[in-house]
């Protein structure tokens, strides 16, 4: 089945999407990566230690602060290159139908992505991080202190995706 | 110090936001929750065990395919009740300044909050969930399944909240 990079495979399933949005997101920052395309980026941030630049507008670097007390990080970035429309995809790494919401792919109504990563330092407003895997340029929303207590779960399943291994 | 709920305590610092917003959001749900006022949340989601329903619009439920077999979820949700131009905060039952980006405080720039639940079960299009600790009426703006290869990393530290302890 032929397809080109974000076009639709057999399997998948579109919806119209609501004539408006409810909210609206500020890019905060631009994360630098070694990626200039999609092929180009890791197919998952495990697979690279690659270390990226989170640039942070001068605007909010004063939100910074006490960031540099924190070994990982929560991002959320905007991925702007995605298709919002997609309810049911057919990623071709695994090459079954999953529903968007079971899938960590780019394609899904709110283009957020969330990566945990690795604080390497701080430096003058930016962050030197480990852990990502998304295309240079990407517009960053948000950053958040990662804490083990609430965010760390060893033992959680992912039941589709085991069967696949 | 007077301060109502959202007030600017002293030792905050507010900047002013851009002129817009970069990009949109769509509400693609509602989390039902017991806590009808910010007091009545608990300070934190390990507090409580309390079934929380994660209702998803008609539009976007095919997208929930597969999402039963996993054990634990993230959910981005858009705490639309908080001042967005905060850089510097004294939360209440800290009593310290530290960076927005620092904290897990709704008061952001992009005030999406990224917390990781457990799925009890799927039903009828909605999730019912445990380990949420936000008001009644949340609008939901993703799921994404967790991946405890990515997602979680036991060892992380927040160096200024621990020496709080």
């Amino acid at each position: 089945m032929a397809s080109n990079t974000f076009g639709i495979r057999e399997g998948e399933k579109t919806v119209e999407l609501p004539a408006k949005t409810d909210a609206g997101v500020y890019f905060i920052g631009r994360i630098r990566t070694p990626w200039k395309t999609r092929d180009a980026c890791p197919k998952n941030a495990r697979e690279s230690d690659a270390v990226c630049i989170v640039e942070i507008d001068p605007r909010f670097r004063e939100g910074l602060k006490d960031v540099e007390t924190c070994s990982h990080l929560v991002l959320l970035y905007w991925m702007d290159k995605s298709p919002r429309n997609l309810v049911l995809q057919v990623p071709g790494h695994y090459g079954t139908q999953h529903g968007t919401f079971a899938l960590r792919s780019p394609a899904r109504p709110n283009p957020v992505a969330m990566s945990v990563v690795r604080l390497l330092r701080v430096e003058d407003g930016k962050l030197v991080v480990s852990g990502l895997d998304c295309l240079d340029g990407t517009p960053l929303i948000d950053i958040k202190p990662y804490f083990s207590s609430t965010d760390s779960v060893p033992e959680a399943v992912v039941g589709w995706h085991q069967r696949k291994d």
